[in-house]
């Protein structure tokens, strides 16, 4: 099966997760998966083209934000919620209490 | 007296906020001011150019992260703590605790 690089824990650095999140695309995903399970990109409906969407997935998965299963064909995401919580405390309730941007 | 451009407190986006406290100078300028009063240029303690300072200290207060008073030739900042707190509540709390950027 092939797998995706993910930081660990210890390298998500709280700079790379506020570029990942100062997009409005990217925060709305994050946003959307909030602490539901994993998500497929179908699933995370946003009306955008794939390559475009692909980038975003691959800057939140770089920044340690989010972690993705390959399944086949499919990808499923998920947010790395124990390790931001552990990380950077209180941080994902603001980011997922605050209103989605509109 | 002259006086500069600030968003209101409405005006104030999370994506633009995460993307000022996504550069480790800029975020570094935040955890500095923390919730001390007022705070110079040269208060601030940061080894740059003056025109790079310029640059991120403009950023940081077109964000809405904080106000720049101008008195004589002294440029007085703080944080936007109360409206950052009244936008975002919570937010704050977590990067002024988290350590500061090595």
């Amino acid at each position: 099966m092939r797998t995706l690089k993910h930081p660990s824990r210890e390298e998500i650095q709280l700079t790379d997760v506020f570029h990942a999140l100062s997009d409005p695309t990217r925060l709305a995903i994050v946003q959307n998966l909030g602490d539901a399970h994993e998500q497929s990109c179908s699933g995370l409906n946003i009306p955008m083209a794939k390559s475009t969407l692909s980038h975003h997935l691959k800057v939140l998965r770089d920044a340690g934000l989010t972690h993705t299963r390959v399944e086949g064909t499919h990808r499923l995401m998920s947010l790395r919620r124990e390790d931001l919580d552990a990380r950077f405390p209180g941080l994902m309730d603001v980011v997922l209490r605050t209103a989605p941007v509109s």
